[in-house]
């Protein structure tokens, strides 16, 4: 298997290969790097790259190797950090050039979780600025003239470009869905509070969640079972998120489909005149098997509630930074943060009600069917690189913190990826990653 | 035993006798109901109170017993609930004109606990209006020109004066410790989430807490143990809630007395003057067994992080009440309602931060000490019913959700009972009572 493509291969397949003594670490590392060189130029997924470090770390899994020592599920697999993830010893600049260069003391938790499966941090993925809209040079591997989505637009990019076959993104409104179904990727949101958020910028507790990409569901399953640990350093962590995703995708398939819901909510007035043709076509390929349901009328104000936190969370968190710094901040990001200092309380209070009763009406759902999907976008990434897209289609289920993935399985009329976007219920994502193997293995 | 006085008998006692059929529910209740008769016109701590229901309860308890029926652990006993606690067959009124008569369709979830534990609902007990500050009727049993305290004003008079050897209240601010020790009795505020509020009035969700009374400690852990059952309807409920706090009080006694601070903190500069050499001299009896140790200057903002969380919360829940039905509500409550529809979303959110840094704190204290000591008001009941006293002693214990009771041991230089509050780690409420144990048993 040595050559150089090693780069295109899964995380489970390099892992197995590397333990097998079929490849090395370092030869996989050189042959991202090299596709790096080859291709960064015109992806812009990385910031503050250091090829040396990376190169060290993998000679080092490789004399583990050697050595006989006992091997994580990661063992010498690079994987990508959007760039609001702390690392001891790389900066972390949270996309801002207010805090470009900054060098924190600690790990994130995710980090410590990823070394110690033996993964070889690669480097840092470019983030928007505060992992907001304002977008950076990221372009879309696909097509350098369109946005790869945001705000995890690096992580996204980088793996759909085969830089890296893993990465870690974050979502807050959108930003690890749509970037993935933009790059044409597979992108995972755990259930809120599955994978520990400390040591990770704040944009809000209440709304933010780390996810992931990879190009194989099997891949998001193996970085999912390593990275969903409790932490009792996110105190809104579930004290058992793990879920065996892995298992889950390994036990032999179920003698009946999984019961499938179509649903289009308010998010689907968003949607590009390409997109319904496209998912119609979809959802008619299982004939009866996927049935379309409407969402309740509750979800009418789904949009806006997510929208009332996450302001009102923007500014608690990123107003102080806003107002004394100002000069270091992109006006759009300043604009977005200000919007949030005159949200009253009540409101949020409000608005975190709705979230929970949005979560009670799901559950309503989810008693006859054991996934829902949609798309994930409003369409094909949209031309152009000042603007990463509509967050519509994420934001009703981030605000439900319910896990959702999507799957790069549709095309649009200029051959750019449109994902399958598969939600499931809270707590439940080993349901989720059964429906969508299912989905995954049924063709179109 | 039967007699004239059942109504003295401690709750573990009373289950005891029905049980070995010593005494009968009915006999029991009916003491409770005379004692009420005798007593009520002073103490006015019951409301929409009906005396055939209770005993023809207790007469069905009792054909349990005589028929060997399997018994729960509060068989025949009578408990009082705070009128904001939904019962399907007695009106709950929520202490306001604007519900008074209102009629639940359903139980709440500690009211259903309740009745599979075998208790009998005596009757609905007297709250200020929505659980806040407007005072109601009741009167101290100590002296009937001293207030009981509040919101959970009936609760705690009605335990104190032998009406009923159990009850349950809430607490926000400060309503469930500070009646208890301005009427003498044991009061039990357990960790944030562990008794469902599933059927009761919401103040608010990020400070609401349940809380119950007696007149022995052991009473507050059978009851404890009763109640503190996880429930999906309260999603802020921990998973495991339950902490056997009956089999924590029946253990042997440790050979070395618990690791135990004396605190004063921020509350301190409210308290009334004879509070001070009271309390000295109560912590100079364990000579240097019990050590004084300084809150962090953190703990100076927790009084307005509970406040500015309580105000908010009670704009959102009450609000709409008060702006429709303003001539149904007190003035003073719809003042304090208002005062929070100004709350902006960012403080809101500080505040809640605030919160999780004082757990933080806490947790770091908890390391040195099984438990902390301090006053549980800041001296005796005030003279006068129109206001139910301060509740800065209570409400830094509400905010950080961690567990508090307090100890009827001490008195003021009007021989009215001053509490000893003890507080424990969150989510150890079982090394509560053990350190509550032993201080119970120190005599003084």
């Amino acid at each position: 298997m040595q050559g150089s493509t090693l780069n295109t291969l899964s995380a489970a397949g390099a892992a197995a290969a590397i333990r097998n003594g079929e490849i090395t670490s370092e030869a996989l590392v050189s042959d991202c790097l090299a596709r790096i060189a080859e291709r960064e130029e015109v992806v812009h997924a990385w910031v503050d790259f250091d090829a040396e470090y990376p190169l060290a770390e993998a000679r080092a899994a490789d004399a583990l190797v050697r050595a006989g020592a006992e091997l994580g599920p990661l063992h010498g697999v690079p994987v990508g950090l959007k760039d609001i993830i702390d690392t001891a010893d790389l900066p972390t600049g949270n996309g801002s050039r207010l805090f470009a260069g900054r060098r924190p003391v600690h790990d994130a938790t995710c980090v410590r979780l990823l070394r110690a499966a033996g993964a070889i941090i690669l480097g840092k993925t470019v983030t928007t600025e505060f992992a907001l809209s304002s977008a950076r040079a990221t372009t879309n591997p696909h097509n350098p003239a369109h946005t790869p989505g945001g705000s995890s637009s690096g992580s996204a990019a980088s793996v759909a470009d085969f830089m890296v076959p893993l990465s870690i993104g974050s979502q807050t409104g959108g930003s690890v869905i749509r970037p993935a179904s933009f790059c044409g990727v597979y992108g995972y949101k755990p259930t809120y509070g599955s994978i520990s958020r400390h040591g990770v910028l704040i944009i809000s507790r209440f709304l933010d969640h780390l996810g992931i990409y990879g190009r194989t569901l099997e891949d998001l399953a193996l970085f999912g079972d390593t990275l969903m640990v409790h932490d009792h350093g996110d105190r809104d962590m579930r004290f058992h998120p793990g879920c065996q995703l892995l298992d889950a995708l390994s036990e032999p398939n179920a003698a009946t489909p999984p019961r499938l819901a179509f649903v289009k909510g308010p998010a689907w007035a968003h949607a590009e005149d390409h997109l319904t043709p496209v998912f119609d076509a979809y959802v008619e390929q299982f004939g009866g098997a996927v049935q379309e349901v409407e969402l309740g009328g509750i979800f009418e104000s789904a949009l806006d509630a997510q929208a009332t936190i996450m302001n009102a969370s923007l500014w608690a968190n990123l107003g102080e930074y806003c107002e004394n710094h100002a000069d270091k901040i992109d006006a759009e990001t300043v604009t977005r943060v200000n919007a949030g200092r005159e949200v009253l309380a009540g409101d949020f209070i409000h608005a975190s009600e709705l979230a929970g009763s949005l979560n009670h009406a799901l559950d309503g759902l989810f008693e006859h069917y054991d996934a829902l999907i949609t798309a994930a976008a409003p369409g094909e990434a949209p031309l152009g690189l000042t603007s990463t897209g509509n967050a519509a289609f994420q934001r009703i289920w981030t605000v439900t913190g319910v896990p959702t993935l999507t799957l790069p399985k549709l095309e649009g009329p200029n051959a750019m990826p449109i994902g399958v976007q598969v939600i499931g219920k809270r707590g439940r994502d080993a349901d989720l990653f059964r429906a969508a193997r299912w989905l995954d293995g049924a063709g179109a």
